[in-house]
């Protein structure tokens, strides 16, 4: 039995990234209709539009999805309390310590899943109690720990120490990536940036168009040495932060002159290295139902090597 | 049919990388008789040692093996001409647009495979008439592309846009990482730090131990705006590197002193992420045997999801 789809009731175990701003009821209802998980982003910090939103999942769609809670983030308790009251079943924190946060959620019912960079992260936490754990990869974009470590590495040192289901993110937009991340003991991929660059997502159509034309090394990490590290898209303004080294205390001021304004330099645009991956916006459905049937083409071709015994 | 098998006649599609002053004949021999793919190195510029080793490998293996050609790293022709009249039968070909070399190379009936860290390069190499790519993960150790880009990325990025075998390299070190590779469309892996800590490399015990001991947070990459860009183990003389972001001209100089005298701060330590996943000194031959049936285990296990249309 596949495990996170026992956790969530999904159909599918592919999660959509909660990419502040961006993963609210449009994109998150598209996803969850589909057969995905889809989550509500908090971490935009609009806390009564965030409230909304998810009172809004519960009348457009009648599939499992979930509500991100990015605890350094949060200015007080208000969207922790309103989720363990909302019905939501299904939880991922992230940015921080979840040991304060898994008591109150699980005592209200609520799967949780916290997102991890590094192997000593994800054993805390399963000690914490969590109940699944997002294995982050350096490949992803936003927010990321400056230590960087590919989500091939990470994701296996983590299936070793810990018993937990493992979600794949960082890197992954498609079948292949699906297929990879189980074959390293994933059971569950999650995607940010094939989910920003979809149809149904928010987002000016400058961003979705740069993600298809941007190549492999089209993103930086950058402040690498500060707070916060991010990877997001190259631009001349991001250009000039990376051979700086250090980023603005303001940089996200026009956080959303780039996303809803389709401002390319107003701020930097996160995602990850698979925009050389990804070449056409699509739906929802398309993205999952595509991912679905390359992961099982693929898993049916791995099992033809093994059954063989021939590498090909 | 496994394309890199039928390039080199060898058992497994094992290749072992080409480290500079450890890819010597003890090394590559034993990858060779446990049936993977031993690669001399001549980047160490030690040419009359290097040419003994090819010598000594014709004398003490009968299986197949290779040698790599470090194009920008090479004085003059006398490498390239001895290899074409050695007998040698496979070649890959690094740092540097082989575009000279694969003339020369493919007129002496040397299959030739070029190490490639971005699509660009991939597509100009192919077209240069190269028979096979190692796709060159940021994972890995080494000398390193500063445009990092992951393995997992990588080479599903290439694999949309050239039809040659790909040898996935930078992250890999077991039958999981194998059968990712595999899952993403490479035909064989290389592995480097798996093989520099194995029982046969020559490097000091020290070495071996720190790739042993080591997390997987536990390298760095250098020298990102200046050349050459590497990944290496952290130490205390790398953190001060790190910290001053650029690397001096002189930094290799003690290189033999740590990996043949164990002193561990005398110079930069090449090592990939997969300090984090190996936890033990084995001989080639349990590297090779315990990725093979590793491989063909996950690759059954991914058979049975496709058959039951499942996924766990």
């Amino acid at each position: 039995m596949n495990r996170v789809l026992a956790h969530t009731g999904a159909q599918y175990p592919i999660i959509q990234a909660p990419m502040g701003w961006i993963a609210r009821s449009q994109l998150a209802s598209a996803v969850s209709n589909a057969g995905g998980i889809g989550i509500i982003e908090t971490s935009s910090g609009e806390t009564e539009v965030c409230k909304a939103e998810i009172l809004k999942m519960k009348e457009i769609t009648d599939k499992p999805f979930g509500v991100n809670l990015p605890i350094m983030f949060l200015r007080d308790d208000a969207m922790l309390k309103f989720v363990c009251e909302s019905g939501v079943k299904f939880v991922t924190t992230s940015a921080g310590s979840p040991a304060k946060f898994v008591g109150p959620l699980k005592a209200a019912g609520i799967v949780v899943y916290h997102a991890v960079p590094t192997v000593d992260a994800a054993v805390k936490c399963v000690a914490a109690g969590v109940d699944g754990l997002v294995v982050e990869g350096a490949e992803g974009g936003g927010f990321k720990n400056p230590e960087e470590v590919s989500t091939l590495v990470l994701l296996q040192a983590i299936r070793a120490k810990v018993d937990v289901p493992l979600v794949a993110a960082g890197g992954i937009c498609d079948g292949r990536g699906m297929a990879a991340a189980f074959a390293l003991g994933a059971e569950a991929v999650q995607m940010g940036t094939r989910f920003v660059s979809s149809a149904e997502s928010p987002v000016h159509e400058n961003y979705k168009n740069k993600i298809v034309a941007s190549k492999e090394t089209g993103t930086y990490v950058l402040n690498k040495k500060a707070t916060p590290c991010i990877r997001a898209l190259k631009s001349g303004r991001m250009d000039e932060i990376y051979a700086e080294g250090r980023m603005p205390a303001d940089i996200f001021s026009g956080i959303r002159d780039v996303y809803f304004g389709g401002n390319m330099e107003a701020a930097p645009a996160l995602a990850g290295e698979t925009v050389g991956l990804i070449d056409s916006i699509k739906t929802a459905k398309e993205i999952i139902d595509e991912t679905v049937a390359e992961f099982f083409a693929i898993a049916g071709r791995m099992g033809g090597l093994a059954n063989g015994h021939t590498f090909g």
